[in-house]
């Protein structure tokens, strides 16, 4: 198992192939601080290369997911200028692209405040399985600020059209209108169900090969900035060394024996 | 308050920080002619810069939208030639970029006709609001011609799956089919609750920052056509120039003091 | 009538200006072998140059529509090497690729099991059309292998916010779940409103001019990977082309006259 780093922000558990990580700042309903931001990308870092983590699952303490942004981060940033500024957005903004491109499935659990950069978070999830009561918003241009970080994953994540209505109205919506505009997967109606859809997503993806998760995660993301012909050469090269390597040999075999290959035990 | 053109097309009425334009050739269902696209172009580009206005209302005279391209305006063009044609056509398309990258919250009002050119308007607001017996549809291929200017904002507007379904039968759907399309944000059953759905509109938008929508406006347009390392780095500078600048200031002190920021008056 | 190739794994009919390309191996549920890809190949390139067929419908022989890759074809290339498994698997994405640009309109009728390849087919058709009960589903990942030719299209169909979802868990879902994913435009109770369904859009495609819908269609696709600015430039040089050739004459004259035009009858 992986060493992990340690944290102040974050509650850190590894539990059959998943690592939970809970933002634990309960007091700010989660407002991702610049501590917390540097802790998450630490963390991610230290799992990266480590197939043995299938998936991680992320939510926050105490009913909510990530109000977004700290206040007194912003105060202290205020203080040092433009500058302070510039490099606190650019680092969540880090965290993003970083969480995008993790090659373990990233699953989040959004609860209560699911606003600014816990929105942000959101949207660079694999499977987003929410509360139907959750609380959604993008509030920044009605703090004069610009949700400058975010607007690029929310428009990857729902498009353009769903994204330029939510920026630029500040409109709060709830879990269930979230699954509607695709934002998130699910939309759970009460803690039991919540859990019950956390758990057979796990399942479902520990049925799935490590290593082939992550080659086609890599695949569906590269499929916006790569053009189309040269990308269905190197995928070509990639199916025939899966399928002739130890995971597709074991996953085809125990196809043919109608058992589960190895992974998935 | 800026000084508009004189149109013969479009009413036009400025209140509360509002533009409310009205395609007004109701005898041809607001047909647009190359006077009207010419005339909201001259619109678009005289509020441009003015950032008192805080959003564009466009919607249609007499119980219609826009039923389309004019027929007469068709006619005297094919007296000249292929090239009439060809430069009646690019018109179009400009008034539709331009309305696109309009720095003002643009609203459109859809009720009856939204067909053809009336459906690439529609195809570049920011926020749609139509009414459940409203009548959408691309005619064009029916008619022998092609949706030329058109096609490129449905795809973006709605993505290629359904865009290329509406776009090679002609078929005709209403609004409650747009909302579930996701080319139209609300759908509203009667003249009321239309009214009232834009009211609510313009106090969201009213409640953010006129710099800040804009700005955030031309970030979701940008990821487009940027990579995504250099957006977030330029994005950062203007986070960090918004929120020290007058809304930032103003917008983080009201939020403080619990009370509305200036804009929002 | 364009002469059609020999097929062993295709039943292929002509009627109405329509080509019904039937996928037949249902001992297999139409699992896709090279020859069948070949031979699908085959009969798109015969066809491409002969707009009197207006629409291609594509579907399965007893009551699915194809369950993906074929066991055997795995088994012989594995017993050739690596060069043979990318050979085969890019053969299939060179049929998605061809089948995504065919001049013709490219309806899917989805029965049964819609599997990987069978995914991948469905998603690059104009118009698909599924029963409710059809089985979808990306199972490449649980059997240790890569969607690797499908990923790319899947993402363009859907969006990468499903996409992720549905190839990293393996899950599968219904045509239901598939209709509100954006998959499929309709989703039927029975044989005979999914027949009816079929009928009615061929009906729709009819009423459209056949070189306007294959320019229609070339436009769609070239928003992806052509700047807008010229890309509107051209689509005026086609606009103007198009309204002064035979279509647009006889389509707007038609319009004028309340009859039907003549690719209409």
């Amino acid at each position: 198992m992986t060493a992990l780093p340690s944290t102040d922000t974050l509650l850190l558990e590894q539990a059959d192939g998943v690592l939970h990580v809970t933002l634990n700042r309960p007091q700010n309903r989660n407002a991702m601080s610049l501590e917390m931001v540097e802790e998450l990308r630490a963390v991610l870092a230290a799992v990266h290369d480590d197939l043995g983590v299938r998936a991680l699952v992320l939510r926050g303490a105490a009913g909510h997911f990530c109000a977004g942004g700290d206040i007194k981060d912003m105060a202290s940033a205020r203080a040092t200028g433009e500058d302070a500024y510039r490099t606190l957005n650019r680092a969540f903004g880090r965290l993003l692209e970083e969480a995008q491109a993790q090659p373990q499935t990233l699953i989040v659990v959004l609860e209560g405040a699911v606003l600014g950069g816990g929105f942000g978070l959101a949207c660079v999830s694999d499977i987003a399985i929410a509360r139907q009561d959750a609380q959604f918003g993008l509030p920044e241009t009605s703090l004069g600020i610009l949700p400058a970080q975010i607007a690029p994953f929310v428009v990857k994540r729902i498009g353009l059209t769903q994204a330029r209505r939510l920026a630029l109205t500040a409109a709060r919506f709830d879990g269930s209108e979230a699954q509607r505009l695709g934002l998130v997967h699910f939309a759970e109606g009460d803690s039991a169900t919540l859990e019950q859809r956390l758990a057979q997503t796990l399942e479902q993806v520990r049925r799935c090969a490590p290593g082939a998760n992550a080659q086609t995660k890599a695949l569906l993301l590269s499929t916006d900035v790569e053009p189309l012909g040269p990308l269905l050469d190197r995928a070509a090269e990639q199916f025939a060394k899966a399928v002739t390597g130890a995971e597709g040999s074991e996953g085809t075999l125990a196809f043919v024996q109608k058992r589960k290959p190895n992974w998935a035990q």
